[in-house]
């Protein structure tokens, strides 16, 4: 292990919590999911605590719960990624800005120009966090009766990429000469037609926008079925997993990056942050108390809405008392099934108790004063469980601050995190390479 | 005529100035296109001059003209419309923000959302400006062979506005009560979930953001055949029209404003604002003088194909020193078509000459002193043939800064233009109503 490895942070948001009590604790902003002055003091809150990336999570239609549970739910208001990005990239200098697009319902031609976009506009911070989309209600937005098959989907996903990285790479870097004495305002030798023709995908090219500043935005994945795993580790640089205990993130990481390496890539090339939710208290058993107060604030309907989409069946008829019964396999989320079964086996729990758990959240989380949180993240660190954290808050804008104010210099402390941004772009700040230009491998 | 009548001043940008000479003039920012710090200067300096709003004109694939003349446009790299309005939204306080967006190649859900997180990122300065997009190219970049028949691609847009503006209305403005104590965080009987089924688009909804802070974002049209005067007359709010004369803009000012009524809806709510070129000096001479260098920067190879675009055509075959010839209808901007032919007509020129004046810039033209154009301006707004405009830069920061420094305080000095702004919001600028929620009338 080099002695300079250092743990990479980034913040999982949607635009706030994903808790779905978050906005109902004490002390926490009701509205800010949804407020532009509360989002923009917790952004530059977190370029303060040196954050590689604001990583925005993002969903094409309300979550698919019983009214009951949705009524309840803060996130079914929530800005949209490229806008609330680009309003960001003018209130920070240095944070990554990470937004998720869809693949499966979104054209190739523009997520390639608005990423590109935003990357320009911040001077090289963005990151593609590319998913499939498994919200089956996201199809009935957009003309489909049902879902796509999921490797259907992963399918579509991969070309896409191919797509979007090709009309990224449309201008070699210099091709810009903005030659006032000639006229010439680009060097159409420099400028590359893709003319792209696949199974899903028809683009002609090129982008009317230059090459990012980034060559290309960094990369994100968020699926973890071997179809997912598979697309990570042919196109990724950053992977964002939900892994429940050090165990399965040793295990995934093992995967993934013998994958990495099986594509012909460098296992350094790509970074795997497992979500986890922070919750910070100056002893342990404060700690606790705040989490236990934050779970009851999540109501039985949402947490069975929760179960039910973990699974992707409708759990509302089981035994609210009873273990969890047989589970058939469906067009959702496979990685979430298997997750859920993982943790009511491994705890024993009831499809209530399990309910309630998934309804705030279910993930990986540490709960703990900023010595216990550091010595967690830094076994995972060194362990090889992962090669840093997607930090998620339990509510805003306290667990944001406590992890910035309290955690973080207890990570630099211990040498295991910047004390201040070394470059200027998220691929810097991820010791990520540029990509070179597919078409002009010379500039 | 009420004594209060005064102009309305849109900046019409793309993202700059639509003169393709504009970046070579002597003193511009050749890189002023694509450079976010000067972006933001600009944007602010029309905020100083109190305009309306920035109208950003958009394209789906570098202008199709021939090599030759598309190297020497500064328009082909450009920011996206949605990230660079994003970002102004937070480098401004008070200007509306429109962005053009295409009904033909996006789909109605990602819209409606975008400009709604827009519109709400900025308190309420947004406005869609609906396009059919006429460049046949930016069909390649979506999968299609050939660009779909004019007729089609505006009944598309007809019902493409009904779903936006449907799923604009999802909630009720008091739908998110954010009941801590309850846990509700919005009623879901203020929630309409919108179920289009229609010739084009089929889309569930309701929008996962909240309605817009304008209700709806204004609504603005660019389309000038039979067709785009009815959509326009049937919903828009705003119309940027191209027209070569105050007889023309009479004429057209008469017609659509008798449409509206035709429609049902008040002749105010809709407001016609022509494009035109302003050209600022401190004498007459100085800014013909202006004008005639600006013109002169324009490539031969460029004007040929602006006249090709304009007339849906190859011109390179037809004789440059010769009168223009017999042009077919193509499936093109049929109000692109019209126009050239009637200057040519109308000054008797040679395909050179068009060529030459249509490359620049071929539309209207305001070219003196303060004084000459405000008196300009005011007879267009007193004689209705406009209600405002849409002014063009001839280039940056130059033209910009004598336009809000030298024409806006004489016009303000008139009573013809306001000293400062009134409202909060766009609507509030342009005079218009806030559009009742269709689904919950009540709120
Ligand atoms: C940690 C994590 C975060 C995700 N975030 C999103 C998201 O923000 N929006 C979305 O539509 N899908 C999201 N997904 C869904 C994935 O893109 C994918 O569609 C889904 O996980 C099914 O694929 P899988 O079986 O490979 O996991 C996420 C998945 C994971 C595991
Ligand atoms: C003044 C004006 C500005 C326009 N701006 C755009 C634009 O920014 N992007 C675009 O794709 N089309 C633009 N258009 C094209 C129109 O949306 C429309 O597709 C085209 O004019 C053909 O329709 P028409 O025959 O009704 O004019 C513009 C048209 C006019 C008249």
């Amino acid at each position: 292990m080099p002695a300079q490895r250092r743990l990479h942070l980034g913040a999982f948001m949607r635009p706030v919590s994903i808790h779905t009590g978050a906005w109902r604790y004490p002390g926490a902003f009701p509205d800010a999911n949804f407020n532009i002055a509360h989002l923009r003091r917790f952004i530059r809150k977190l370029e303060e605590g040196k954050f590689d990336a604001f990583f925005m999570a993002d969903h094409l239609a309300v979550l698919n719960m019983p009214i009951e549970a949705l009524k309840r739910s803060h996130t079914v208001t929530s800005f949209e990624p490229f806008t609330l990005l680009s309003a960001f990239a003018g209130a920070t200098e240095r944070i990554g800005l990470v937004g998720t697009a869809s693949t499966t319902f979104d054209a190739p031609f523009h997520i390639a120009r608005r990423f590109a976009s935003l990357d320009h506009i911040s001077g090289g911070r963005a990151g593609w966090n590319i998913v499939t989309t498994s919200n089956p209600d996201a199809a009935l937005n957009f003309g489909h009766d049902e879902q796509t098959e999921h490797a259907a989907r992963y399918r579509r996903a991969r070309e896409f990429y191919e797509v979007v990285t090709g009309l990224w790479d449309s201008f070699a870097d210099d091709a810009f000469v903005r030659d006032t004495a000639s006229g010439f305002y680009f060097d159409p030798e420099r400028m590359h037609v893709l003319d792209h023709k696949g199974e899903h995908f028809s683009v002609r090219g090129p982008l009317n926008i230059a090459r990012p500043v980034q060559g290309w935005p960094v990369i994100v994945q968020a699926g973890a079925s071997d179809d997912g795993r598979q697309l990570a580790a042919e196109t990724a640089e950053v992977v964002f997993t939900a892994v429940n205990s050090i165990e399965a993130g040793r295990a995934f990481y093992t995967d993934v990056k013998a994958r990495v390496e099986k594509a012909g890539r460098s296992r350094d090339h790509l970074k795997i942050l497992p979500g986890a939710l922070v919750v910070v208290g100056d002893s342990l058993d404060e700690a606790r108390e705040t989490r236990a107060r934050l779970d009851g604030l999540v109501h039985e309907a949402s947490a069975i809405a929760a179960l039910s989409i973990a699974l992707g069946v409708d759990a509302s008829s089981f035994d609210p008392d009873g273990p969890l019964p047989e589970v058939p396999h469906t067009n959702a989320s496979k990685s979430g099934r298997e997750r859920a079964i993982a943790l009511a086996r491994a705890e024993n729990l009831t499809v209530r108790q399990l309910a309630q758990r998934l309804g705030g959240y279910g993930g990986l989380s540490f709960v703990g004063t900023p010595q216990t949180i550091a010595d967690a993240m830094e076994e995972w660190l060194v362990t090889e469980g992962s090669d840093g954290f997607n930090v998620m808050f339990p509510f805003v804008p306290e667990g944001l601050d406590a992890f910035v104010d309290k955690v973080v210099p207890e990570l630099q402390r211990r040498g295991i995190f910047r004390r201040d941004y070394e470059g200027t772009t998220l691929r810097e700040h991820l010791g990520l390479p540029r990509p070179p230009n597919r078409f002009f491998p010379d500039a």
